[in-house]
């Protein structure tokens, strides 16, 4: 069978926020597959903050995606064809897929994906995905949390910040989480379960942090940097830890974030600032959704997305990150 | 018997850089001591950067010293009478004496030092007391390193920079140091062996870390904070590793020090960075001691200081930290 590939190739770089004129849509039949290799048919494409990042020529942690180039992303996707001996026709995968309804791939970067009764198959891109696992070890194995303790979660109502928002009530902790609307900070209370909110475009958020922790801050889940981190490091306690997943507020800037004498603070109090990113876990990963899925079949963890439908929509869909209008993880449907 | 105690009181929190102006000298009788107390005649007073932020109104690890408290500080002492069961007449103590030549004292904060043939009771001071443990755990603890890892120190001729540069060399570290003189760089190589120098006074810093770690950085043991960390931190390697040990370079300026995107850094690198001072490893302190002891018998490990004669010379002598004026320990003979 022949199959045609549509696609949205890098343009140019971005300046500012990114939008339509950024990318160049095209089409080009897929070639026979090889020996060890597969075809997959995308289903959804997995907008992630760190997308914005691949597309400019900063420093990261994987090489920028070149001008010209199909854009780099995450997705899920059926397998049409396989001459893989890990991958059958009808399998369900997840990896990096790009943005591009057919796929060759030889079966590095992606993963199957199981059937597990009731749950949709796209929460393993989100609350049982890659975010779901960047909340688990950010939150555990680098806050370490002790029952008792207050941590604030930035981008608390995101993909990521969700679940470390319910991963941390599990655990006992005092949960207050900073988001940027009022729908928002109503989500956390009654389906997240916080114990506090900050509307960060609305509040004043260093009043509501002391009101909101008496006590101090023991754990920061930082995802914006900015303006949110300022005003969180001279209220964490002694010994605090800060999980360091994002800095979202900054990733469309051009001019650098600035900030004043952080490291003083990170002395006097005895911080461990640690930065970490889910890749760097691929080993753990089945320990992450294992424990991940066990909660959600108990009821304990749920998975909240927003999907737009329109595979033409891509390149307008990635701000929705920035401008806050996504609840949960964010997908394009094919 | 009785004594006359002799002593600086803070007469004024100090603008930039402290000095005469903001102390007054005093005198007054030494009152009996009391049952479980010892009296304690000042023999060495400690000078270490971390005074100056004890007479500002900054927030710190310990209460601001208070105007018209005698200054808080570090020394080392014989004691000259005792009430106290753990404590004798003779014996040689080390702790918070602060500055003035008599202290009565319940015990709390101060300890024994023991005699060691062949080395001068000042090392316990310096490379055997809080500075070389600050060092020790420093390094050890929150550095991790590994064998054929890069290691930069900043204020490397410091006193607790001059230990972490042995210690490192010793654990088969290649060790960067920078330092403010040519006569300090020399210093370095030849008597403590390290692999490269920078000048950060003379030379361009950049330039001269990508000369000196063409493998990038693996730890930054950091005690100045400013230039030297924004030119440290884009060349840290993957996974690297930054102790938080001070900020030397902030601690007189009234404006704060500005970093750009410093939290990007940590993200994209993952790096870990811990503020850490040395009363947290108070319980661990003989671990440290007893390993540092054993390689200055073996010859592996050198003592330096710088003693300033004159109990009256306290005031000015706290500078010589920020200007360079000394190499490794600086000390107040009384």
């Amino acid at each position: 069978m022949s199959y045609e590939n549509r696609f949205f190739k890098l343009a140019r770089r971005p300046v500012g926020r990114s939008g339509p004129q950024d990318f160049e849509a095209g089409e080009a039949p897929v070639p026979p597959i090889g020996s060890n290799e597969l075809l997959i048919k995308t289903e959804y494409v997995s907008m992630d903050p760190t997308n914005r990042i691949w597309i400019s020529d900063a420093e990261s942690y994987l090489p920028p995606v070149a001008v010209g180039d199909i854009m780099r992303a995450g997705g899920l996707g059926t397998v049409v064809e396989s001459k893989h001996p890990d991958f059958h026709e009808g399998d369900t995968v997840s990896g990096l897929l790009g943005w591009q309804t057919y796929g060759v791939n030889n079966g590095e970067f992606i993963h199957k994906i199981p059937v597990l009764p009731g749950i949709p198959k796209t929460t393993f891109m989100g609350a049982l995905g890659m975010t779901g696992a960047t909340a688990y070890f950010g939150l555990l194995d680098i806050g370490a949390p002790r029952e008792g303790e207050t941590i604030v979660v930035s981008a608390a109502t995101g993909a990521v910040g969700s679940v470390v928002c319910q991963i941390a009530k599990l655990k006992g902790l005092r949960v207050v989480g900073t988001t940027g609307s009022a729908e928002k900070c109503a989500l956390l209370t009654n389906e997240f379960g916080v114990d506090g909110t900050i509307n960060y475009k609305a509040e004043d958020i260093d009043t509501r942090l002391q009101a909101l922790c008496p006590d101090g801050i023991d754990i920061y889940f930082e995802n914006v940097g900015g303006a949110v981190l300022n005003a969180v490091l001279p209220r964490m306690n002694l010994f605090g830890r800060i999980p360091l997943c994002g800095q979202i507020s900054t990733y469309n800037e051009d001019e650098a974030a600035l900030y004043e004498n952080p490291f003083r603070q990170i002395l006097m109090k005895r911080l461990r600032v640690q930065g970490f990113i889910i890749l760097d876990y691929m080993k753990r990963m089945p320990e992450a959704i294992a424990q991940l899925s066990k909660w959600m079949l108990e009821g304990k963890l749920k998975h909240k997305e927003t999907i737009v439908d329109g595979f033409e929509k891509l390149p307008e869909t990635l701000n929705l990150l920035f401008t806050g209008g996504n609840v949960g993880k964010l997908i394009v449907k094919v």
